[in-house]
């Protein structure tokens, strides 16, 4: 199993990492087939506050990844215009699952793969990613078959929450969310996480 | 303004991230007084999960910060035993702010900056806490005049609020927190971590 989070210069610190935190959880409890990568067009990449990080993978093994997350970034609309790294993103919900989170959701558009369902995105890139034709919802997460979308950084936690429980299951979403949750507020942590994550009807099927 | 995350060779991602990528915001606003760095005794560190940033700066720097967050990770007790990097840590709460969370609460103990007061870490190093001494409570987030502790990967929010509130404002804190917030909750969002950091009674008095 292989998870891609896709980040680019610029990147926004907290979309990228909190969800590379919580995704490692699953490794760490000792499924060595869980593999999750920071995959970039550059071998090192450095956020929106100055953090340089090694990437793991590039484009091309991403696309390949069962799993893609587009985090979001200072530079997306840049990223956007920039045919050589879009001609590389070859992603087909058909074959993989894929989430965006906030200038996230603008890439995905650019891609073809939104349509008209409803997605989410923060508030700050709202106007341009409606500009780009996207149904923007004021809720934090949003998902339709194998597309996710989330808004707001904080929310990277809902996707990371959607992602274990696809790939793993329901039960693997909610230890991963308790264990990471604030001491005190587990319970609420994760009833909140896991009222986002049953927006997927295939999961209700399966919970 | 300088905050150091002291960051050790198998790091917690979400604990130094979530709140480096959450204080970047001041700075990102325009307050170009307002530096934050991931402080580690080697030129680059590697968390737990396998990601491998570039430390800004080392620790002798780090302790002349007006604040120092002190992250976790899985090799604390290799941190607390070792000398060299102990003897570095010069940290002193008369002349700055001390943070700490999870694991890092283990070494704050270690350091004699904690004496009986009550303090927060995560579920899984709570027994190893509690047997260095410190009194360890069932909460998020707790503050004794200049030093906090948090408890739980995702309590890392609480501990930015903080820092923000002491080091620019309670108006800073909120409006970082309001950024940050999932979309659809933010008020929620706000409210939970302001009660937190008016725990602060510094603060009260402030706001």
């Amino acid at each position: 199993m292989h998870i891609a989070i896709l980040t680019f210069d610029g990147f926004n610190d907290l979309d990228s990492l909190i969800a590379y935190g919580m995704l490692g959880r699953i490794k760490l409890l000792g499924d060595v087939n869980w593999r999750v990568s920071i995959a970039s067009p550059t071998a090192r990449v450095t956020s929106m506050n100055g953090l340089t990080v090694d990437a793991h993978v590039g484009l091309p093994e991403a696309c390949q990844a069962d799993a893609v997350l587009i985090g979001s970034g200072m530079k997306t609309r840049e990223v956007a215009a920039n045919a050589a790294i879009m001609g590389q993103l070859q992603l087909d919900p058909a074959r993989q699952l894929i989430a965006a989170q906030c200038s996230g959701t603008f890439l995905l558009a650019k891609l073809g793969l939104l349509r008209s369902t409803p997605a989410c995105t923060d508030n700050t890139s709202k106007p341009w990613v409606q500009a780009a034709g996207v149904n923007v919802v004021n809720r934090p997460f949003a998902v339709n078959g194998n597309v996710a979308t989330a808004g707001g950084c904080l929310s990277a936690q809902y996707l990371a929450t959607w992602l274990i429980a696809r790939l793993k299951s329901v039960e693997a979403a909610r230890e991963a969310m308790h264990y990471f949750a604030p001491v005190g507020e587990k319970e609420a942590s994760v009833e909140r996480a896991m009222a986002h994550v049953a927006l997927d009807e295939s999961l209700q099927a399966i919970a």
